[in-house]
């Protein structure tokens, strides 16, 4: 399978790991909007090419892999690229997944390709826990922690406040709400009873922290419902020790299958990088949409459309006997 | 939709019980190869019906819900049925599920039918948990732990020793181990160092204790590799504290997705009863098989091979909004 890699920031270079790590992928071309020339890849015999160019690759290329963010490049970029292309994309803003499914589907169903929207693991491995687990158990309840992981809207939103030159923020999950919910107990939660708010915060030379730590910890939305921790540190603590992408959580769902009998079913993950640990995804459901497409299926689907035999290079003989 | 139970044993009854929770589904029958007059179920509008006359019923049922044991029963019954019926089965034998697909196939495909074996949680929930963490971590290993839960062949193996009135075995996963695979350690574990046996015997009179436990602690296979231990209790200790049939268990990949960076995908489950979870699993397939026949799929299926969509009595639409 062919496979090509659009936008190449974080998440970008996490697929051009991933294909490495998986034998029947190959990487064909980098397309970014920068000057081509700037764009420095791992892979030293694989062409980078203007995003002007990409429509000269339709036939060299099974999938497109679309690395932008979702809050401006995907809405645009996916229904685009699903008229020249197979597309996966990561997209993550929840509440407008259907809308971006409803243009992804016309322009895919329009050219004849398939496209997997908002693949990653939240949306995407939490949205397959969440159906599975709400499937098997219909009179129950569904919990979703994040964490312990960095945010990087919040992080942003401490960057903007007059006197930090650097921040970031991390999402920890409460044990105590975690084994609550892990008891079968169903306990209706606050938010600051799931999670704290851990933050590491540079500042300016001569800023104010009290007056910087007050702002961080009363802004609505983002920290004002939260038990809020901040830390000041130096620079050099920051990149030494906050340089990283960890993250992960946890989704459980626990309900009843009769008067007497409670279950609870868990699926979580611990990642040390979410960019590398999402573009595998990515990789996996790129070899699904492109098997769909040899089999004539055409238009937008989620993870919750596609056999888990699909995301694999193993043949199903060998997946019923070693893996089921 | 309808569905017919076959065999009322533990899983029949959970099954009958888990479409009570469902309301697209309801129960036409109760199959039995006993005298239908001594088998009383919980549905007083629900006829049992002697298997003898089940192929009168070929009309009346969209997916038959087959809750024989895997030993014996399914790998003559699943074959046999699926020409009558979509049928779905919870056959666990790991290692004949081959063998036991390519039989089912060749009668559904016959008979134009849909049938989805080893369905539950495993096979079945567990399956889906290796498939998934495999196709995304490729450069990984994988890890099930069983327990706590009862060990029906384990129990049994006990209760056939001279002097064994009544016994029970829960396979306990030990902590160190489940703590040694979550830190990415990638541990290699002997059979002792990742689960314990716990026994509850209850002697008959004049038994001697010394020797049932001897005889319990060195069986080949089943305790001989482990750490055992044998607590004799009371025939009234053993009704009030061991008559459940909880259960559970984990799945857990590691994997690298780059030199500096490792990931733990886990999936667990902590189950009141065991037949009573594996019949809603049953039935959330049961409802997978019946839109599969209805689209014109045919043949014999695993778990790997069925949209999560599919499981749900929720429109795809709605699912996108509120799970994706």
């Amino acid at each position: 399978m062919k496979v090509g890699i659009l936008g190449y920031g974080n998440l970008g270079r996490g697929v051009e790991l991933a294909v490495k790590g998986n034998a029947d992928v190959e990487l064909v071309a980098v397309f970014t909007r920068r000057n081509p020339d700037s764009v420095k890849i791992l892979s030293k015999d694989v062409p980078v090419v203007s995003v002007e160019d990409v429509a000269s690759w339709r036939e060299k290329i099974d999938v497109m892999i679309l690395c932008g963010g979702s809050a401006t490049d995907l809405p645009a970029q996916t229904p685009k690229f699903a008229e020249i292309f197979n597309v996966v994309d990561s997209f993550d803003t929840h509440a407008k997944i259907p809308e971006h499914f409803a243009k992804v589907d016309a322009a895919a169903k329009n050219s004849n390709h398939v496209a997997v929207i908002s693949v990653g693991w939240d949306p995407g491995l939490f949205s397959l826990a969440r159906a599975y687990s709400n499937a098997i158990l219909p009179n129950g309840t569904d919990y979703t922690f994040w964490g312990r992981g960095v945010s990087q809207g919040h992080s942003d939103a401490i960057r903007r406040i007059a006197g930090v030159k650097n921040a970031k923020q991390y999402t920890v999950p409460i044990d105590a709400a975690l084994d609550a919910v892990r008891s079968g107990a169903n306990p209706n939660l606050t938010t600051r009873e799931k999670h704290l708010r851990e933050c590491y915060v540079v500042l300016e030379e001569g800023a104010d922290a009290a007056e910087v730590e007050r702002q961080i910890k009363t802004m609505p939305n983002y920290f004002a419902d939260y038990d809020t921790t901040v830390n000041f540190i130096s620079e050099d603590e920051f990149k030494k020790n906050h340089s990283g992408l960890a993250h992960g959580g946890f989704v459980i769902r626990t309900g009843k299958t009769s008067e007497e009998h409670k279950h609870v079913i868990e699926f979580n993950l611990k990642l040390d990088s979410n960019p590398e640990f999402t573009a595998n995804i990515l990789v996996a459901y790129a070899r699904a949409a492109y098997r769909l497409s040899q089999e004539g299926k055409r238009g937008c689907m989620t993870v919750l459309d596609i056999p888990p035999a699909y995301l694999s290079a193993i043949d199903g003989a060998t997946l019923r006997k070693n893996l089921v």
